[in-house]
């Protein structure tokens, strides 16, 4: 709880029994710094978490049967970018150490210090954290590239975008969307796409801000389990 | 024209002047073998023609800038399977020849003989034909590995499927559709998924009368353009 838990309770500090000029205090406004970096295996253990909450979340734990194991063998199999990546968000009340990540060539970080206007209690951050650096994972992005041939020209397709229910509404899961939009104009790709339920008024709201068209008239086909099974050797 | 012109008129034979015995004439139903294989490099001017045309049939050619040079920039940078992977469908009266193709290890490909009930005119036959072996290119599949997290599986999401119109109401979509679900499941993958237009109830009952779900719920977002530049270094 380290890093999310309220500060102290200030000391009453007695009136001075002299006219000694008080030294002003320092702003009491939380930051919270955060950085958009690379996953590495090592990250798996989170990632499965998280994918787990996320599908709690959307009431869809019938469907989940990821293991650590499985999320292993099937990413980091391909350099970033040109197959599954995903970006981890983490999150520190003190600046980033200048770490393996920090000076990564195929992703340098992209960071962010907000001014928290009400503090921020994580009750999982022992779970989410990374040994004693006060770093906290708050969230992830999973994306790999999808392809227009009326563009001929490669995209991204955002296949999860997912910050913790603590870390909402102060704008990170922005910074995740904008971190792979930015990724994608770097790599002159064509088109950042992802899908959206179309209930969920308030994410077609932010992603409609965001400059996202929503397309209403396409609808997604799907072929899984033993119908996909009877296709063996068709 | 010549792989789909009409037979000429059978010559009238006259009453045979002696009692000899007849051969008998060979049925005259005609037979289409179709072949699926691997697309390579040589097929990219028919692959824009084949995208061009399927941007007329969905009346979206003011999307349509692909080029033949952007296809081949952006195609065939990979092995297939692994990125944008395209089948070619190919057609002809006479059964196909033992060529490159035909033991391909990375895909050795699929064959169907149909028997055509009516005759089928190919105007493009020319166009779509490869040299002077009768093999007329009929239709296309253009995929790509995507991702289930819930699953920790790949699958394959399927961007374009297109069959040429004199070739259409044969079977020869599901054809293609099928071929890329048995990769699917021969690479032990989870899902198959595609797009259709929601008003478009032929291909919506077509497609679940192959068994796949049409999800009612998903809404499909994307980012391009100026939009997705105003990203750059975000």
């Amino acid at each position: 709880m380290a890093a999310a838990a309220p500060p102290p309770p200030p000391t009453p500090t007695p009136d001075p029994p002299i006219t000694l000029p008080q030294t002003p205090t320092p702003p009491q406004t939380p930051l919270l710094f955060t950085r958009i970096r690379l996953s590495t295996p090592s990250d798996v253990p989170h990632i499965h978490k998280l994918i787990h909450q996320m599908a709690i979340f959307e009431r869809l734990t019938h469907l989940f049967s990821a293991t650590e194991t499985s999320l292993s063998n099937t990413l980091f199999n391909s350099p970033p970018f040109q197959s599954f990546t995903v970006f981890i968000l983490e999150t520190s009340h003190l600046p980033f150490p200048l770490d393996q990540h920090h000076n990564n060539p195929l992703y340098p970080p992209s960071t962010h210090t907000f001014n928290l206007d009400t503090l921020l209690d994580d009750p999982e951050s022992v779970t989410f954290g990374s040994n004693d650096t006060g770093v906290v994972i708050a969230g992830f992005v999973l994306f790999f590239p999808n392809y227009s041939s009326f563009l001929a020209k490669p995209g991204f397709y955002i296949e999860d975008i997912f910050v913790r229910e603590c870390y909402r509404r102060r704008g990170l899961g922005k910074m995740l969307l904008s971190a792979v939009a930015a990724q994608a104009v770097k790599m002159e790709y064509g088109r950042v796409e992802w899908c959206v339920l179309d209930w969920n008024v308030n994410a077609i709201k932010f992603y409609e801000e965001m400059g996202a068209e929503v397309l209403q008239e396409w609808r997604i086909c799907r072929l899984t389990g033993n119908t996909l099974l009877g296709y063996a050797n068709n």
